[in-house]
């Protein structure tokens, strides 16, 4: 049963993301705990009442726990009181993934999709290099979002977008007799593979911050070395890595937004506009969400402080068709 | 027979193009034309000895004329030396597009092309806007190039631009569920239809110069005027009208770039997007024309001075593969 | 009588204008409205207590109410206690220009004002538009604001900025022999004719937010097509409508501040100067009207984030002097 | 007689202006002198032949000289053969200023203009200090072209400019009831007087080049030192002196044009747009010179490379209507 | 004693800085004072409770008081009950710039650090320049902060900025012998003299504000009127005072950072990037100091919203070692 | 003997450097060389009459030759005519690097100052990586430039150019005690030792263009990939390669100068500010070699189009002094 499915006072027992947990004094003295939490769904406040444990027994901030208590309102807004808690063990059946937001496709899958993209290479080198690189960084980014606050900064974002990328890419080809395939692909499966060392992750697998090495160093350049690395180790020409590395350090398009050189032949141009304009869908999606027919969003500060327009003529999503899923669509 | 067939003193009868007329005096104070003339693969220069005719009497700039002449060198330099010429007469079966540079593709079968994907509209109002403009501007659009000295400035330039940004439109909507395929299809095929009254042709059917309109005005408002009139004319409402119009006086994408208002919904972010695109794989291509394999092209003032690599991996070609034309890859 | 009129612990029984109204709870439990309210002269904080009656009940904020009460003074702060409202009714002889900050000129004075200006015209084309389009829209912009919040935001401030622009093109014309007065004072009357499709007004007059129309097209590009219908149905021909429409789109002078082309001939050079000039002066005054002489204003979005500088040489006024009002000099 | 109103092979004796002088030598090895001089309305090409003279003995660049010569026409180009010339001597009534491009007012009549403004403010000290000044700079800016290149670069430019701005600042005034117009005024009469030690000039009056006090310095903080010094010696109060000075060291504006600080009142803000006004007003006029109506003009760097278009609805003129002149007007 | 010594519910006598103060009521009607205060090393919040005093008895801000109180922990923060206080008396021997922050040296020394560099100079324009200056103005900045808000914003910033920048400038000429040693020595203890003129202090000797001069003229140019008056008053040649004098009106190097020129030869370009780095680095280490090893900063605005890492390879300070005082590093 | 030694029609026998030279015609149809060439001081234009030989047997550009000839004047300027020239042989025993412009001390000395740099770090891992860098590239950058047409683009400039960043880095830290030595001079060390693969160099040892990897990838990337590769091959912790490789990546400063990052941390913000003014005193005294004391340089393309002026106070050099050179003071 979820928040949403319950009427007032009514009681629930359930998992539930802790997203905030702090320790307060009433005006008569007694402690309590003021929380926000989410069922996956629903976020709401919840309070726990006489709290007298040491603070080190407190529900810790996102980490998934079972409760038991009642739903009522409180100055007109919904309020969680919990009667009961426990932390998780070995015996729940839970996945964090299903309690934070995250890609609509599962990370194997999305991971499946990049390596037939790979074997289908015609050019050996960088079907080696890639395949090599993948290999390699599977288990981090299987999950790994695409980014701290601004586009697909999901659970299982980073192959989300990377996926979508090649999808355009694929399309582009096609279009254009001059563009390598095998490069340009190469190029957006290996773009951003060293955001996995860009970030520290929060226990809910979503972005707490910039890692040291992503600050000073950045996955441009990051990915890069990690290309020259892998590459060499696994015999690819010194050529071919050069191609693959400037396109990973040029992605970004212009220096002002962290580019070390500009896009300086056919593929690099065309990875660094796809991953602009995918990234650009995302977030006007993702802005317009919440916003009604015929209403603006908010300012975007990532998109120069626009304002976009919710038109209205189709459902908003901030979701990709690949072919292969159960198609939102149908579930509207 | 072609100049580039003909040895050195070779002969040559054949229609050529004007590309340059000059009348000059010798040291010995006779008068001569100093000419370049192009059979539309090879380039030239010509000499007229001993033109004693008026001015009126040159062959004008720009247009096609039957020449005989002799092939030497000079100064290391091919020259040809005209013996006798005329202008055309109606008997003459040239066609100027063979002497120009052109698109790949017939301007009937392109716009028979973007007929047919108007047809293809579920929405009732963008097929009668679409439909309403098209046939409106066929004849004015059907050779038009896309610009003055940058992209797709050719003869049929801007009917090929228009249709790679809808083929690019398709793939991006198969992909983004959100996106509404024939707004963004309208606003495409629309975008630069106002380039009709924003130049001064040469007869060559390429562009001598902006007009005075197209200066002034410019052709995102021109075009969003032309909306205006003939959406109004046929009944099209004005909200969809206004979509349309926002999508062609904001695909520029920046103000510095010329757009009246920055695109703010996202089928006109997408067609700003693939705009750009379409321009730049077409000025990259077209630069690296002339590059050997592993040099670089000169600066591109339009792509921020940048220089291009050509990294060899891919014949160079500025063409587009619609699936419907004999490939180039063939002939190669 | 008036707030300012009052004493503390005084009584007043008048008209005013609902600023905000929001229902509150007091810790007891009650509860009551708290507003801001305004006599047209001075805002002051207002409290309904022991409001029981539904939400729809409450004083409609932007609408005038009869109100009557005591002012007192709470934490330093005076603040209204009422006791009695009621809505206006058809009896009440009170205008909302009376109770929001607007032109110290009536509309219809100013509207006649520019009407004269367009009778002087000696260029008939030029004449026969502005008569047009000023007869078309004078419902529309007799009372408009020039803003929302930057310059001119007051009611009638649109025929004030208007008519502050024309005096200075008219001295503009006396000095410099080779500018066309008709044409620049056309183009300054009709310069932000659409401004009256940008804004969604509030119930008192003064802007509330942007609609969608002048969002996403403008009131640059919507002028230019209001001069083009309504130009093209009254015969002018296009070269005029041309230059017209061109001093429209271009009066903002630098694509980054909203124009769609930069100004390109002598008066829509001029226009934007103007056009700029007068809107600084009543930024400048406006925001030194709170500034004690020898005090800096603070920073000032609109113009770089300038603090400005009142020396305190003039009593400052965000009034022009057209020479046909009563003087505010001589009640100084 | 002037240039233009001889026939070809017609003979001339004037006084003219000597623009250009190299010795080069013929193929015949003979040494010869090739001038550019001109009348003050007409330019031409000028040779003396046979110059065996030292190169000390050749006429003075920028010197007016006293020829007699024939002109006839070579390779379609009119050119003068000088056959006798001479140095001016004192019995020769001449003046530099009709030969080389000037203001329409002599510099005595527009002084006194300056002067009788002064004579006209209330305020003691500002009329002090602009006398105390415009007396001591009287001799160095009587003549002074107002730049180098860019506008009002003719003999007496300077104080044209000055006087221009000062018309409008009179409108201004007269409109915005804040504007204190004896402060702004000042302003515009001392705002470029430093300009008297920015260049180095020409024999002619014209600017040859920057001096090093106007490239080290500048004309903006020169300008607010003479003001500090003569203010100072008259006992001119520090806080005028320092509004003052503001005004003169913002007058650009931008930092980008030179500005030390950005314009912080009224006055100051006035002083800078007007400024503008008055160079761009000039400049559009000075371009438009020589183009046709219906054509454009070629690109003006300081006016943001825009090319300018003559709508031949006025005629062309870099000249202001003082009121006071024999009109241009009557002259066409 | 001082508070960090004392335990909690430790009583305090002692002298403290007012902070701030602020009259108060509690939901029992009885009136308090909110202070905070500082001892010199320790800011702490400060209650008065029971305040039935006017306003005007109140401690004033900013000034020096002699308190006596316990200290108690509220809410978790540390508390000062303050049961007497008064203000200072005669015989009260305490300093201002041991309760605000300053610089390790003191006023005096630094001062005498830059007259004995002005003794060594070999120029006898620059020597009788600088001592005259630096005389002129000894008393005005001897406790002088540098700036409001950012670098070296303590007492005696000024000087220990200047000295910093001279000791740098000695090693650049010891290594650069183009480079006038007097004249970039006597540049950098010129450029910022005019601060002594540019802000409002408050009784701390810190910055309150700009003052007015400061803010409309601003200390590059005012500092030049200042060498031209002290200069011409003891017979320095124009040309050294024009080099001087550009040295200061261009040191912030950029005209968007208010250089009034941009640095024109070696010295100027030399004090220009000294004085940058010699503010930058004062910059980091203070952003710095409040971060663990490992840690970042905050964003700061002062250098493009960069955050700073501290790699904890070295202690942070924000001291510099002239050589002469007792080395921080001894104490650690 | 030397160009400079020899009076017109003087004979010279000697070694020059041959900078360009193209094979001509003359009016009567003889062949000849027409050259410019070198002795390492003196420039000048050189004849090689009546050449028939191949053109593969011109003297080729870049390349030392012994010539003997006769100088001569034509049309004023001096003109050498070569009567005999032969390549290199064994034999001759010069060097290039005296007839190009060269670093004033010997690449050895530099590299060993480097070396005795690096002797002297506490640092052990810092000294581990810096040797192996420096050993393992000392053969590519002992002679190599620093750049292609900017500062130091001379023999040995590269290691010139580091010598003094470390000697300004020796006093900057001797100042703040917060920067740490080993870890800025090891920054500066290394800054730029990836120059040794972005260019392609002349026979001459000066750059003739950018290579490819320079292009694509750039000496910032490069570097840092270099230190990772030396680095974990020595066995340095990842936290000091960061350090290091983030000092490389930024030490351009700013993204549009090429930085992949900003700098992050205070010895990448010294490094940058110390590499920016080594580089800008180079240029700056480099244009002024050849201006007048109180004359202005041409304008500078890479700082910003200034002109700089010559104050004449100082011989103009663009020599450093590092303490252990033969001062040219001296010979002065």
């Amino acid at each position: 049963m979820k928040l949403k499915e319950i009427d007032n006072n009514g009681t629930l027992q359930g998992y539930v993301l802790v997203k905030s947990c702090e320790k307060k004094t009433t005006k008569t003295g007694s402690t309590y705990l003021d929380m926000s939490i989410s069922d996956g769904e629903t976020d709401v406040v919840a309070k726990l009442w006489d709290f007298r444990a040491a603070d080190t027994e407190k529900p810790p901030v996102n980490s998934l726990i079972l409760v038991r208590g009642t739903l009522s309102t409180y100055n007109g807004q919904p309020q969680f009181k919990i009667d009961r808690w426990r932390p998780l063990n070995e015996n729940d059946n839970v996945r964090m993934s299903d309690y934070v937001p995250s890609a609509a496709f599962e990370g194997e899958d999305m991971f499946r999709a990049l390596m037939q993209l790979v074997a289908s290479f015609r050019d050996a080198e960088l079907k080696t290099l890639a395949s090599a690189v993948l290999n390699e960084y599977k288990a981090r980014i299987l999950e790994l979002p695409a980014a701290f606050r601004l586009h697909h900064a999901v659970r299982g974002g980073l192959l989300l977008h990377t996926l979508s990328i090649c999808k355009l890419a694929e399309a582009v080809c096609a279009l254009y007799v001059s563009a390598d395939r095998d490069l340009l692909l190469c190029g957006a499966i290996l773009h951003d593979i060293a955001k996995s060392e860009e970030f520290n992750l929060a226990p809910t697998g979503l972005v707490d911050s910039y890692s040291v090495p992503g600050t000073l160093i950045g996955h441009l350049v990051r990915g890069a070395m990690i290309v020259e690395e892998l590459g060499r180790a696994n015999g690819v020409s010194e050529d071919t890595l050069m191609l693959v590395e400037h396109m990973l350090i040029s992605h970004h398009g212009l220096p002002e937004y962290g580019a070390a050189v500009r896009p300086l032949f056919l593929e690099a141009v065309l990875l660094s506009a796809l991953d602009t304009l995918d990234a650009n869908v995302y977030e006007v999606e993702n802005v317009l969400k919440g916003v009604e027919p015929g209403g603006f969003s908010a300012k975007v500060w990532a998109l120069e402080d626009r304002k976009f327009y919710n038109h209205g003529r189709r459902p908003v999503g901030t979701d990709v068709d690949f072919g292969w899923r159960v198609a939102r669509e149908k579930e509207n």
